[in-house]
């Protein structure tokens, strides 16, 4: 690649996952790496093969399914038995990289690893050399770089470029750095490292205190080449460096940085929405480049502004990266025709049994909503062009309370094998009726963890959208759906949750 | 001020109510204020007081409460009228601040303002002249200074300072900026102005390339001492620099920035979380230093490392933003006495009748709960805390609905002048049913704008926040609630939204 292009090292599956709540299933991480892909990262670090078996298995279908259009990572400690998984779960990708750690802070050192310096070269050298038996493609991170004595680091990495690490990360792994001192550690790399030309170095950033996008930029400029970021900064804690700020700050200042990057910027909104959909995780409405109001002008003085000249109070057109207008689009008299049109439009090519499905839904809305706008049509195809296993459906519900009475919830679901079964079931509203009328027609116990009720567009007949987060025994599960009823939302999104559950317990353990 | 110690001006009441969707009414405007000085705060910008009679009395009214503990800001363009309504909002206030501003880059001046620089240099002369004759302490802000050409920037910060500006105020209206450009635009200030040293160089950072903070961060280290920044960021568009980041990345690396703060750290979290309850913004999980996960570990490597050692992966202690620990603390039988040590443990000292409410609120709780968390007593408390008129209260509520049935909704609403009015309404599902009967009781018809529901703690009887966002005309209302049961919830917001919007209509108009 050329000095001017920035490889962009999607890590959402791994450190995004990390983050509380934020744990995806095989088929959500798929449809994540699948978007990933479409959206033009160079890497996709798919996740942590030794940490689980359901990791392990993700990692390699990934691999399987996307590795020869984008190069599939996976991430090991400097252990042998971490790097021959890794390379167990990646071998079948046509690109693939492993990714190998050690810490080497002073505090890393004494308190985690108790490993002196001298052990920390020595297991880098080695345990670099064992993966390059495997890959030519190989990542090294010093964990903690950021905080790791300066002459210790250079000697670290010289040691892990001559054992054949063609990329040197140096994360910056507490959100510690400030722009000037990272700038100065990939400086001081870059001078003091005799075999330095031969890798390229990566940053690696946490946004603990909001400088994650502007130490990964600050690393650009002191000449490094990868940046690791997440969509929607997810990552441990405050997350990592936000791949849409880190990409359109590169794009809208290519005047300064002189660098670019190989993604589609117009697909980053329907990536963010994605990511925030299978993990639960919401966008803040002020968010830079994918909030609901990143291109939101309310004074009056900027929108006079506005209306002279764009520029004035615009660096970025809401376009360039995915926003769909809110203007009124279709109604129920819209026809089969014009809706396959604004589909398409919208960037969605349906297959024929799902667009009936989309159809069928969009005319039960408009039944019920007079106006339909972009941002409920893209809910309506999102809901069902996820795969979700159905054991259970739900086919009647009915639900009673208020003051005075005791809420009930009254339901009837429909197993896959035929059995139809109803129940009952009071609770402190009638939502948590439903849950426990559910819960005990499928006959599992679970910890509600999270429950969110957004509107997709305004407007009293807006389409509510609920998310729930539950937690069968270690994992957790999402459930999402919309409605312009919260309950029957409700009831939609928990017994999704459910089904992922009942799913996951019946996966056969991956085969190794 | 010494040479260590960074202004914090905030602007959360000026350009962060700017933000579409975050208006607040008078007396929640005063609530933010009142927080903000408690927080410590150097100056607070309390609005714009030519844009509306409403803007002008709250300007007016926290002047008059607040401006003996901080500096009470307006703002006003560089027009007569302007200053002198500033002036009028202001002058009850001990200590007080005019901040006049005027475009100065080309794109500004030649499709906005249509004025050539010369003109603009005679009128910040003029204007900067006019508010000093009110007015000592005088902030000049040159709009869209980052994109004005440095030399022209020098010739009018010069002006304004020899007009008597004693705060120059650099700002990056459209988010443009990058650190070494922003540092770069600072050092030429501090180099080039001849009386640069009887003003203070002041930050204004937009964060639509996530760079708002690192940006003013750079100020500071080429030399400005006061930041203009917002509580969780808000502001137009992506918003502002965050006051939480600036103050903890200043706080945290003190090693690095030799400058401190007066801001009460402690009461970073409880702010944030007020100023996202007036307005309606919900903070992101991962946002840096007050997201729910900005302090949590989830990864094994993580935790391991954190048993040995919390310096491995934690730079801030949670303690120190004022997170709440989630322990489980009361339950029913933990009678008055430790209730009242638990609340003023969470720092809250309430009067005899609020705890009193308070207090039968966790009673009520506590029966349909098993664990009580501190995050749901602050809740309670929060939600007593709030001086919301009262017009209607709900008495009763009945609400049913299922699959082949209509949603019904069945209430009766008490007026504050005794009469008691029932009705019922059908809808799209009981939560919409019961807004429907509510307006027809009320006799208001409104547009739901926004309707969100988000769990206090976890579990499945946690309780449920439901937050709705009305606009009566042009104005819009935030409603907030919890219950465990979220129909109920629903209902309270959706009344108390109402409830503002009825008390408004009422508002006499200000006298100047």
């Amino acid at each position: 690649m050329s000095d001017d292009v920035i490889r962009i090292f999607d890590t959402t599956l791994r450190d995004g996952e990390q983050s509380p709540g934020c744990s995806m299933t095989l088929e959500e991480k798929l449809e994540v790496a699948h978007a990933l892909t479409e959206l033009g990262v160079d890497i996709i670090e798919a996740g942590f093969p030794i940490a689980s078996p359901g990791d392990f298995e993700s990692v390699r279908q990934i691999a399987r399914q996307f590795g020869d259009r984008t190069t599939i990572c996976g991430l090991a400690r400097c252990r042998p038995e971490d790097i021959d998984r890794a390379w167990e779960a990646l071998k079948e990708a046509e690109n693939k990289r492993i990714h190998v750690f050690l810490a080497t802070s002073a505090i890393h050192r004494q308190f985690k690893l108790k490993m002196a310096t001298e052990e920390i070269v020595r297991r880098t050298a080695e345990m670099v050399g064992r993966a390059k038996e495997y890959c030519d493609d190989i990542e090294f991170s010093p964990e903690d770089a950021s905080r790791t004595e300066l002459d210790f680091l250079c000697e670290v990495v010289e040691t892990a470029i001559k054992a054949g690490a063609t990329t040197v990360n140096i994360p910056d792994t507490v959100g510690y750095a400030t722009p000037n001192h990272y700038f100065h550690v990939i400086s001081t790399l870059k001078k003091q490292v005799p075999n330095i030309d031969q890798a390229v170095i990566s940053t690696h950033c946490h946004n603990d205190l909001g400088l994650a996008v502007a130490n990964s930029l600050s690393a650009v400029e002191a000449g490094a080449r990868q940046i690791e970021c997440t969509i929607n900064g997810l990552g441990e804690r405050a997350g990592n460096a936000a791949l849409e700020e880190v990409v359109m700050a590169l794009k809208t200042r290519s005047d300064y940085y002189k660098v670019g990057t190989g993604i589609k910027t117009q697909k980053l909104v329907p990536t963010s929405k994605l990511v925030s959909t299978v993990t639960g995780m919401r966008i803040q409405r002020n968010k830079a480049v994918v909030g609901q109001n990143a291109f939101a002008h309310e004074s009056g003085i900027h929108q006079h502004g506005m209306l002279q000249e764009r520029s004035t109070y615009e660096i970025m057109r809401p376009e360039d990266v995915g926003f769909l207008g809110t203007n009124l689009v279709l109604g129920k008299h819209s026809g089969r025709h014009a809706f396959r049109d604004r589909l398409a439009t919208l960037g969605f090519e349906l297959e024929d049994d799902t667009f009936q499905q989309v159809w069928d839904d969009f005319i039960t809305l408009a039944d019920k909503k007079k106006e339909v706008y972009d941002a409920d049509i893209q809910a309506l195809v999102e809901q069902r062009s996820h795969h979700i296993p159905e054991t259970w459906t739900l086919s009647r519900l009915h639900t009673s309370a208020g003051t005075g009475s005791i809420p009930t919830a009254t339901l009837e679901l429909k197993h896959e094998d035929g059995r139809v079964v109803q129940d009952a079931a009071t609770g402190d509203g009638p939502i948590d009726a439903i849950f426990v009328a559910m819960e005990r027609v499928v006959g599992l116990e679970v910890r509600l963890e999270d429950f969110e009720v957004g509107s997709v567009s305004s407007g009293k007949d807006a389409l509510g959208e609920v998310k729930v987060t539950i937690t069968d025994g270690e994992r957790s599960f999402h459930g999402k759906a919309i409605s312009t009823d919260v309950i029957e939302a409700a009831a939609q999104a928990y017994l999704q949750a459910l089904n992922k559950s009942l799913h996951a317990r019946k996966e056969v353990s991956p085969k190794a």
